[in-house]
């Protein structure tokens, strides 16, 4: 890190901290501000540049921030109050963490004096922020704070992305004597793994392989070269469960995934004697299970890692393609456009895949949290124009809509289509206000099932065969049901119930060409 | 501990989990549990006696643990679905631990073979749990839980109340060999600190002193001990800013509070050289601020702590009474029954305080999150019949619908009245359709200042006098505005909006004696 400005006794230390962020492009900050942060704010007034998009609960900031990163490829920040304001957006954070997002946190602090006082809202913000943070500091003094921000900026660059929270005590922020900090240089991936180079391509071209993908493999060129291997070496590709970001629809390579349900994980993965990993992780089960095996892959399978999530993808497919001699070789699974019929009558799994495959507009982004009801989607909209998918990494409910928010604003020219399922979309149901107040291109499928459907089948996973009432009313959403037209409008988003294949089709339609939120409830 | 009943092949873990909460009279679980917590769900099918309540975010389960505590006395438990589940209740265990609230979270987390594969819910339980809890433990095997889950629930009424967080690894829950625990023995409070009776005793005698009373001295028996050593010694009581429970109305003594502000707290403080701490700590400010004092005593005040929180303030106020001879003195400070006329008009801070003290019923419990506007409701409503009253003690906002739910689960057969800002309200607005679920008498008033008008204030407490556009629009929460209405109604809460002391105090009416919960939004 280099770059720091002389000295200046005209700045604070918060001051200090927006121009550090501004001079990285670090320009968007989603925030519920509080007493700490309103030195933060008040620099916010007079120093232009920064975008703050307010939330009304934390984890919408930083479950935005997530979407943020993954369509931007840059961090945004949040501005979080003290230790609560940090607790409740924990858990999107971890969302976050699991797909690989960059995201600079900036977290208010009692003043240093304070702290020992053991004040309402004084807590262990360092404690809080570890199991979700890469990196985590506090700013000693007002003099600290930028080059504080520029480390956290460069932490939260450590490919594929990192959270790094920095924590930001009041008198640190409104002291003068800050010092901003230049730009950082963003760190490089790490190298892919060169000595199992020959391996992996001489394994490629046997019988029985896969080469499986994840993270920054699934770009539009990625694909493109992973198509290539495969057409030359007739290894099959698939791409991991759950995909920060995956490039899509006609004209691309398609990629199917390694589905959620073990023993039909286990089915597509039984052929493969010889893996090959490429940005992903070796295939698990989400949840262990009595009875069923948490390890996917054959027992005898050998598994060999070129690249880990956090290595040069590209590097590491254009070297494979060139040992496996495909470089030349036209790309297999290449999606040829060919939507589905026109479904009508009633709803159901199978015929919304299709209303959605037929709705998708070229360039979309959609985000995907659509748990149960979503699991036919991946294949039924493969060949709709060109668009990005984004899955829920961390399992943790309630991320869609906000990453809906971060992606819109990281791309304002591209159209969002935001699926998700009802349960889910109450965890965070505070994003819509958001939407609605920063205006944005964003069209919301939330489908009805009054049910945490997925639930029941985890009920009979783990062998109970025939739950009785007690049981299956903790997995009930309909006494009372949730109203989701209602719901939007009162915040201020437009919204519709649908219950037939033709009418979602129109206000799909209707949503997508508003150019503004909206809100479909899809009744099941 | 004892009463462990004898190994029994007959059972799982979460059978002996759930066995052991009920041998404990913890009859109450909140939750919103996942495939992880199964097992307990199950069990719950087949061992009658636990009264489940499901939550959309688990904030509202926290939340209304902490009310429950507070009303009951004895704890409830939560059920939450791993480390994220766990991060979405965290600042309302933040607040809960502030108020010395005892709380049983029950946490589930992967089988202990599948914590080392990463999945992608995988997370540092214990590491998120610590920083809320007074205690964390995860069960190492089938055999333990039920000891375990006896020592959670042991740690969870250490006096005023703790924070047990139980970590259960699904395969401790679906493997048999579970063992239940019985009941196990309530802690006593630690002793009040005996030796400094007599110097308390002869401070309280002399001018110029304070009794500050906190925490489980503001029962109806404790306040009026101490209106009784007011008036025989003529000293000063007063509560402090937050309490948890307080018990007031007519016929009670009535003690006012510590105010928010500094600067009126150090003039209401000014006048005391001399303070004896009764269940309270010293007053100290909310939050630093530049150049305003964080201890907001005289510097030369001298404080004498009688008893802590934890300490047995009965036996305190019992002794102290007898010290100061104080015993047969009729207590100072009790209300008379007066309520203030009846305002019309459009409504404004001061209206709306009379409004809610001419409706508070008898034996109603005012759940209060009223931030800015709710400043004056405390001696305004001094003289309504006899009530009790909660305030958040741990600043983090969204604390009071939870609340309220609890608060009235634990009390069904009394009115809850639950008043709340617009801005803390959104934070946990899930918790109306567990109200509409749970069929609960609760009376909501939001007051719509569409703003985080307590941030206004504090942007000129940290020196900032003429905040611009940017900074204004960080605090404001118009635009769009929040139909309160529709949102109520979206989840089966009926609601009504009023800008009218008379349409207000109507709409009180009806919503108390419905029955049920229902939500008024008072325009400001």
């Amino acid at each position: 890190m280099s770059n720091t400005k002389p000295r200046s006794d005209e700045m604070n230390g918060a001051e200090s901290l927006v121009h550090t962020l501004l001079a990285n492009e670090v320009d968007v900050c989603f925030t519920n501000p509080g007493t700490s942060e309103m030195h933060f704010v008040a620099a916010l007034d007079h120093i232009a540049g920064m975008r703050c998009v307010l939330v009304l609960q934390e984890n919408v900031a930083t479950g935005a921030a997530d979407g943020y990163y993954r369509m931007r490829g840059t961090p945004a920040s949040t501005l979080l109050h003290l230790g609560p304001g940090l607790a409740n957006g924990l858990s999107n954070l971890h969302n976050a963490k699991k797909a690989g997002s960059g995201v600079v946190n900036i977290i208010g602090e009692h003043a240093l004096s304070h702290i020992e006082l053991d004040a309402p809202l004084t807590s262990d913000i360092e404690g809080i922020a570890r199991p979700v943070s890469h990196w985590v500091q506090t700013s000693a003094s007002a003099a600290d704070v930028g080059t504080d921000a520029a480390a956290a900026i460069k932490a939260s660059m450590v490919a594929p992305g990192q959270i790094a929270s920095l924590i930001l005590p009041s008198d640190t922020a409104w002291t003068e004597g800050g010092v901003a900090h230049g730009a950082v240089q963003k760190p490089a991936p790490l190298a892919y793994d060169n000595s199992v180079l020959d391996q992996a391509a001489a394994v490629l071209d046997g019988p029985e392989t896969l080469l499986l993908l994840g993270g920054s493999a699934l770009t539009e060129g990625n694909l493109e070269m992973a198509g290539r291997i495969a057409r030359k070496t007739g290894c099959a590709i698939l791409s991991e469960w759950a995909n920060a970001r995956m490039e899509r629809g006609a004209g691309r390579v398609y990629v199917g995934r390694v589905p959620y349900p073990i023993d039909a994980a286990l089915e597509v993965l039984k052929p493969f004697k010889r893996i090959v990993l490429l940005g992903a992780r070796a295939p698990i089960g989400f949840f262990a299970y009595p009875d069923k095996p948490a390890i996917l892959t054959r027992e005898d399978a050998e598994i060999l890692t070129l690249a880990t999530a956090g290595a040069d993808t590209t590097a590491a497919l254009t070297a494979l393609a060139s040992a496996t001699d495909a470089t030349g070789t036209p790309p297999a699974h290449v999606v040829t456009p060919a939507l589905p019929d026109r479904p009508s009558g009633p709803i159901d799994v199978k015929n919304l895949a299709a209303v959605i495959a037929r709705a998708i507009p070229e360039n979309a982004i959609v985000v995907d949290e659509a748990i149960t009801t979503g699991r036919a989607f991946s294949p039924a909209t493969k060949c709709a124009p060109k668009h990005t998918w984004l899955n829920n990494c961390g399992g943790s409910i309630g991320y869609a809509l906000p990453a809906a928010i971060g992606a819109a604003i990281a791309c304002p020219e591209r159209k969002v289509m935001c699926l998700t399922g009802d349960g889910s979309a109450m965890y965070t149901v505070q994003a819509l206000w958001t939407m609605a107040r920063e205006e944005l291109d964003i069209t919301i499928l939330v489908f009805a099932n009054r049910s945490y459907r997925i639930l029941r089948g985890e009920l009979a996973n783990v062998g109970v065969q025939n739950p009785g009432p007690r049981a299956i009313d903790m997995l009930s959403l309909d006494r009372p049901a949730l109203d989701w037209v209602e719901m939007a409008r009162s915040m201020g988003v437009e919204a519709q119930r649908v219950d037939d294949c033709a009418a979602l089709e129109q206000a799909l339609d209707d949503g997508l060409k508003s150019g503004g939120p909206n809100l479909i409830e899809v009744m099941l």
